[in-house]
């Protein structure tokens, strides 16, 4: 049988792939955020489109809740954020890795619509809703299958507890 | 000396680098849609940001004329397309590379504002505003430099001419 | 079982493998140029040799007929080529990324037997048989299965049609 | 002039380098462990080892004073990395990146000299002396550059502070 | 159904995942060196460590008999190797790939306990004992599945055998 | 200053670049096969192509002397190898790296004019020629400086020695 590919790899066949494997709707649509953070992420990655496969790339909409919204400190483990600000105004920022002198530094930026930001690979990062209004950002990243760690919950409230360790 | 790195390459020292390495402004800002094709698209890698340096990401903004403005059929010849529609109404589409009996399928789809669709690496792709108002999409690119080759121009307008060749 | 592995990958187990699995044979035979553009391309890629898997490499021939057989403009979407002429005379060339500017320029060089070209990953090429006998070229590529997509085809002759976005 | 490499890329010429860009000394001699923490990681990486250069690994030697010496939790942006005991007792762990529900999982072992145990890329990790006597481990990383990223200070001694993130 | 990924592939889940798919015990334990060349290589990578599946790491312990215990000239032919002596003293070294003039040098080093090495991948190296007691080295390899060709055997030893190559 | 690449690395700036950066002439003309062994190796890499820094692939040309012109038993430390016959009958192979149970498989096969072979990367492998006529291979390389270690010059002919260690 004749092998074919879309787009490197085994998948399906370019005869049967239809644009719905490459397609995910919706956002547009603001999100809840009424979570006791403020902020709600919609990933769109392999797991939502099929034909990300191999791609190396992914999305997301990140909604904020006004005064404080937080997407709270956290990493991707296996990709490079980049951001745009749609709506509102963000206080954005990442932590350096530990310096020679065992230092860490924080690289911070206040963000309104249009301004563009990106979060090195594995670094821990924020983005605060600082404006009276919701605000909402789209972000790309450069994993098919980032993954996140939100510090806090992670340290503070895995299963079994890592608390103990600080 | 201690050699100290940002994002895994020698660029600037971390005690060095500011918000401004990692930043661009502007994508809020309507781009004049009245070329020859009736669109814009506003770049933004490693040439903008130098701290994309090494990170396989970039980002774009792509405004459409209403009634048709159009993003020719190009290819990146070197990064994926994610894109998400921010504002009208655009037919999308890419063409799969050669199949083993020699066809090429076109795949498409009608996107409106919040639709996410995806361009495979290297293939010819196409956004046309079939809408009655302006349209705008964002997009992120799996590279810090993907490059784009408008086909018809890289066809029928290359210095010297490429056309005897079709 | 203990986990055994040829090139990196699972695959067949070395107990396993024969050189049937890293053979093809048959590239010395002259291909039929008869067709509309007058070339032939021989594809040798892990569809036809399996031991390909992972190696990140393959190979092709390509026959072209005399005065003008030509192996039309296209591009590998994954892959740099690397040719080496055995027979005949070849006008050959690529044509650059959009410039700054927004041009393209076209590369190009009369090739003569022994003569060797590369055509970096996914811009678009041509060679074009400019003598009086047939034409023969060895061409290797950076990928197990890099793809290829007739420009000329793949716009004008997608299947729904791509013309109308010229 | 012709072009000659140690491992793939320009640096030293073959006929240049020396054992030395190869070696660095010492990791047999105990540290000293009366930090807060009591623990002391010495790096061994492209920094200390030019020859590195481009290899994607480097290595570490880890001291841990008695009852508690701990290396607290901790990331390391762009490496796995692979640990054996080599003397003491030490409880070490990871947390899962967020699952499908938002929750993390804490995955730990208590491991005795000769035990090995991986830490995947980016996630968050420790490692704890829960013994009487000192313990020392070894540690390879699949990064010639891993990076560093001690959480609690990252998230609570950054210049400027990220505290009021939580 | 979610998919979720521990280290950026599908394998187990992470609800799945135990700290056993991460662990290998034992390097403590010397091992047999009554071989004819006098050493004895305990392998860890991904068939012993199913976590280490697409990680890019994996680790050995190599034991050495008094006077004279070789670990015979090899190569691996998908990773870089560091090294570190725990115990004992070892000649060690490296054969540069050809030369522009055709030569290859031999790079060697004498290694005491807490000496690191780097074997760059492919390249064609050994350990030897010259101290008079039993020596210990750790080494890691920047592939989650090296392979290892001994010299020697693969040589002489083939089957069916490729010394009249030589 | 704007940025633009070639092939997605800095290098010349498209402006710059012309044909004679992406061209290597003379794989035609037969090479002198009157050394020890019996055969010649033209290589083509970035050392004679500049235009193929990034773009992973190499080129070479190896003739053979009749009646056992040999390409000895060798190793590229980077890159998988596809050879095509071009004239004459060789018998090539490759051995597997160590099984599980220590052993190494000689893989092999004649090879008529346009019979294709992959030789996997970092495996020892030869080309000998069995026929009565010069013989001529082109072979491909997956790095642009693949490396190339001659066993038994590097075993046998290292400056200083290392046969002492068989």
């Amino acid at each position: 049988m004749h092998a074919v590919f879309v787009n490197g790899k085994f998948c399906k066949d370019p005869e049967q792939v239809t644009a719905k494997d490459f397609f995910f709707p919706g956002l547009n649509v603001p999100r809840d955020t009424s979570s006791a953070v403020g902020s709600n992420v919609t990933a769109v990655n392999v797991a939502q489109i099929p034909g990300l496969n191999t791609l190396g790339i992914s999305f997301a909409r990140i909604d904020f809740a006004p005064h404080g919204g937080l997407n709270p400190p956290h990493t991707h483990p296996r990709a490079t954020e980049i951001l745009v600000v749609v709506e509102g105004t963000l206080y954005v920022g990442f932590v350096t890795s530990n310096l020679a002198n065992g230092d860490n530094r924080l690289i911070t930026k206040v963000l309104n619509p249009g301004d563009v930001f990106v979060f090195p690979v594995g670094l821990i990062h924020f983005q605060l809703n600082v404006g009276k209004t919701n605000a909402v950002a789209f972000a790309s990243l450069s994993s098919q299958n980032p993954g996140v760690i939100t510090i806090a919950k992670a340290v503070f409230g895995a299963d079994p507890p890592l608390i103990l360790m600080f």
